[in-house]
């Protein structure tokens, strides 16, 4: 059974990992007869975003904690993931990627990836393991696999110029598939990028959890 | 299209709704052809639990918010909700049901519904609407139905005996499958009653929320 590292982000759309996509990433890997393993990194959010009122809370979470929301308790701090342990390694989208993972909410085509995160990452692509990014979180792909590496975040003009201005090629691609760079055994899908509904946005990962299975 | 409306009780399993449930229930509606509409009571939760450590948090937190999580901010306050708009009702199970729907998880078969939940189920069982009891959230059949509901919440001899205590009618029932109270137009699913992964508990919700759909 191939064992597929997962990176949450939180738990929300709007300041952590999100959820539909968490959880249809964490079915399609049971359903492809691969086993999930979550992790998340143990820092305190970005923020809090009152998910109802669509405004920033005075509160304080942290993100493994939250994390562990849709892992049922099922997850382990990024600092003890061990990419030699894996097969492949997965991050769903949600804002919490561009806010936790990285600073590409605030800072756009100038954002680093948090070192820890990088780090795993790039062992990941090192040990020629591969790797599967969704929605958003693809703005990461240019900092881990450096210059001309290819994934989507989509149509939209604006992203897909941030992610070339870091060094990324980009590909347009609809919600329903993926994109592959062969060379470096990466996946990409838009997702929420793109999907008006949660059926939507499980077509393209449902795909690109069956290529990754299957590559890894 | 059938419209469905989706109570909601919070997002994570030890405090909230069981989020693969939740998520698994708005994909099968929207695979089943209906539309999905989300409510959530306007309450602080019972507490607040870190689903990394297992322990009560000092935070406070309220339902409708939390819920907004899971229904990416497209959910409304349950006295909102209006049963005669809708074709059918599908609760979703996790501890929130039994700690911010109703108090079962502290006074057992001694509990007592929230009135304005009590009132909306009842609403849709009056009007002779089709309903969807997933989990735990069985426990208020009884209290909503009246003396001998039947339903299933698994096969722990402890919680069957509580939900008989309670006027209802028992019957044990695997994770792939439902139990149909014709004459009342009442399903449930026991999924993560019972359920040792997310494929497993998405048999039983697929089955229910189509049937669910097919009689609305």
């Amino acid at each position: 059974m191939k064992k597929v590292a997962v990176i949450l982000s939180g738990c929300g759309v709007f300041d952590g990992a999100e959820i539909h996509e968490s959880v249809l990433s964490l079915l399609a890997l049971e359903q492809n007869g691969a086993s999930w393993h979550c992790f998340a990194p143990d820092v305190k959010q970005h923020h809090v975003i009152n998910h109802k009122a669509g405004e920033e809370s005075v509160e304080s979470r942290n993100v493994l904690e939250e994390s562990a929301r849709i892992a049922r308790g099922n997850i382990a701090p990024l600092a003890e993931l061990d990419p030699s342990a894996f097969d492949a390694l997965l991050i769903p989208g949600g804002f919490g990627v561009a806010k936790n993972l990285c600073d590409f909410a605030v800072k756009g085509a100038e954002m680093t990836v948090d070192p820890e995160v990088k780090t795993v990452c790039q062992a990941f692509a090192n040990q020629g393991k591969p790797a599967g990014y969704v929605c958003i979180a693809p703005v990461m792909i240019p900092a881990v696999y450096g210059e001309g590496a290819t994934a989507t975040l989509g149509t939209d003009p604006e992203t897909a110029a941030a992610f070339s201005a870091m060094g990324g090629k980009h590909v347009d691609c609809s919600v329903e598939d993926i994109v592959y760079d062969e060379q470096r055994k990466l996946l990409s899908t838009p997702a929420y990028m793109l999907a008006g509904s949660i059926s939507e946005a499980s077509v393209g990962i449902n795909k690109l959890v069956s290529k990754l299975v299957g590559i890894a």
